[in-house]
């Protein structure tokens, strides 16, 4: 991999143009070594007095020696501050220690806050900084698959509730997003293959020629190919960037973002957050894309081909056999989105194509019948 | 007072023109009788499913019913809440617990917040409507002559830490403003004249007939007359308004409506919040405008003319004897503006101007020194 390299350095850039009550446009930025060139892309793109990196204990092992030392340069040292990794982090408690403890190193309105990590990194830190002293600049170094794919862009921050995920939060964008495909060298291999998932996802609303291309790239994405990786991430970026621009408050297109995303929220949910994201996503497509098959929204061979592209990737498609499926449709109308015994979907209409209602709606209200059929398979038998 | 009101039925309409990033522009709405016309005012403005009333103890039963029956045929019943009076409520854990007690009541994304009372239910429940689902229409219904003259507009939310106040929030616009001066007559005398200290602030910042408006008028302010309060609000509100524009981030003019508060703030603060708002305000401001003298900045004189016109108004001009000096100062430090030994200070030319320094800035560097000097008085003497 070390050898692609020198391939590789020329630096992706894609601007973001999120609407200008979330915070305005920002750049994200693409190539092998950007961690390392921390310093020079801060100090060009966000100016602060201190900044604060954000991390979880496990990144911070990996990163954070890096990354404090790269940017001690711009100023004051950085305050260096890492958490337990994993979604249970997520929490209104952390948030407020978090933003105690910037608070006892003195970091004021004009200090800023670095996310380094994954999508709970990222989602706690940057609503600690879109929260500190009414909102302090946060640059987001995503250091996941999944991140780089996915959570970095669209300015979503939060933390969950007991009663379900990212129930509290605002939108904020960052002010730069930074992403190293060659720090996904050191993930764990299910965690990339988790982080896969959403590539998948957005070449399955919005690009069927990039659905192909995963398709036949499956094992040098596998392999962690990093020119492989950039090209997966750029087009993912793209295509979600052109989805959320315009549209921050989900009433439009960027609402097919959440296909997969119903069922997958309540399988984490109902698994007491047990199942990964990715993993959730993987399943919730194959049973969403189901749904949409069997209420005549999808072409036939939509989900089979969904499933087995999810499958190459190694990726799970089924329901864990010992999950009440009851309780997982009770639990899609705990999710936000809903108001009603309807809770709407958004489904495909092809395989890189997502479905748009007669009446402009880029969600479906399904009953909870309709999704239970779908999601035990009986819709299709 | 009642006879009064049929002089007084035209609405009065401010449009503040807020950055599109805090949430774009939104109207302010000032008469006699608008709280009995709340359901045909919010379904004229802002569209909901639910929506939720977030009050004080006391609000509510002054005013609870009122607002709650008025809105009942807007849609599903309000979900009516309220919480201990005070800025010891102004929390992370009140915040939370509201957020939960609202997601109990299934309020969706496609419900909304009023916000009915004084200066800590604008900010406690602007700051749950700004995060909760990442965001939720929000109307604010001041019921103070604080929070009408200068709480509920501007767009901050947010609540206290123990480190200090207004630590946490975001800047998020209300997306209606309704004020009705006759809901002013059932305030306790001493709540009343502690929010006309912002209106001399207003004046002093920006206006001097404004100022020689109120000290011609300061018995039928303290008499509560409803046309001389309309006219008092609103010119407030337009003062406020037109620096809180094209300004959201307090780099610029904004940073003039600071004046008395570093004090005031920090008197606030080593009094254990004993001291109320508006009173911390008329002492900060006669500190701050002696300060400015001392410093040569501000035209001799100023202090003791906003002195005579606080003290006219049944206003404290003086630090509590009992108060440690060098306290309050080192307080001013731990001030969210402030990142250096010397604080940043909002002070007077004149009565009626900010003072703006050579090049360009509304606040000046202090030294722990010169404040303390000018709060004890020797520097004047």
């Amino acid at each position: 991999m070390e050898g692609k390299r020198e391939n590789d350095h020329s630096t992706v850039r894609i601007e973001v143009s999120a609407a200008a009550e979330t915070g305005g446009p920002y750049p994200v930025l693409i190539r092998s070594g950007l961690l390392g060139e921390l310093a020079s892309l801060l100090r060009a793109h966000v100016r602060v007095h201190r900044w604060a990196i954000i991390t979880d204990d496990i990144v911070e092992g990996l990163h954070g020696r890096t990354v404090a030392d790269g940017i001690a340069g711009l100023g004051p040292a950085p305050l260096l501050i890492s958490f337990p990794h994993g979604e249970a982090s997520k929490t209104r408690e952390l948030w407020g220690r978090l933003t105690d403890l910037m608070l006892e190193s003195g970091i004021g309105r004009d200090g800023g806050v670095v996310a380094l990590g994954g999508g709970v990194v990222g989602d706690l830190a940057g609503f600690v900084a879109a929260t500190y002293m009414r909102g302090i600049p946060c640059v987001q170094v995503p250091t996941t698959t999944l991140a780089m794919i996915d959570a970095a862009v669209g300015g979503k921050t939060g933390v969950d509730l007991p009663a379900g995920k990212n129930l509290v939060g605002v939108m904020r964008q960052p002010r730069l997003v930074i992403m190293d495909p060659a720090v996904l060298g050191s993930l764990p291999d299910d965690v990339h293959r988790a982080g896969l998932a959403e590539a998948v996802k957005h070449a399955a609303v919005a690009d069927e020629d990039y659905l192909a291309w995963i398709e036949r790239e499956v094992d040098v994405i596998l392999r962690r190919d990093p020119r492989a990786l950039q090209a997966l991430i750029r087009r993912s970026v793209e295509i979600k960037a052109s989805l959320v621009a315009e549209d921050t408050l989900e009433t439009g297109p960027r609402a097919s973002l959440n296909f997969g995303h119903t069922i997958a929220h309540a399988l984490e949910h109902v698994s007491g957050f047990a199942i990964a994201h990715g993993y959730a996503v993987a399943i919730g497509m194959v049973a969403e894309a189901r749904l949409g098959e069997a209420l005549g929204i999808a072409m036939a061979g939509t989900a089979a081909r969904i499933e087995r592209l999810l499958t190459r990737l190694g990726l799970p498609v089924h329901i864990p056999p010992a999950t009440a499926l009851a309780e997982v449709i009770a639990a899609t109308r705990a999710d936000k989105k809903s108001r009603a015994a309807h809770v709407r979907y958004a489904l495909l209409e092809r395989p890189g194509r997502a479905a748009r209602s007669p009446d402009g709606q880029w969600t479906f209200a399904v009953s909870p019948a309709e999704a239970l059929a779908a999601i035990t398979g009986e819709a299709s038998s």
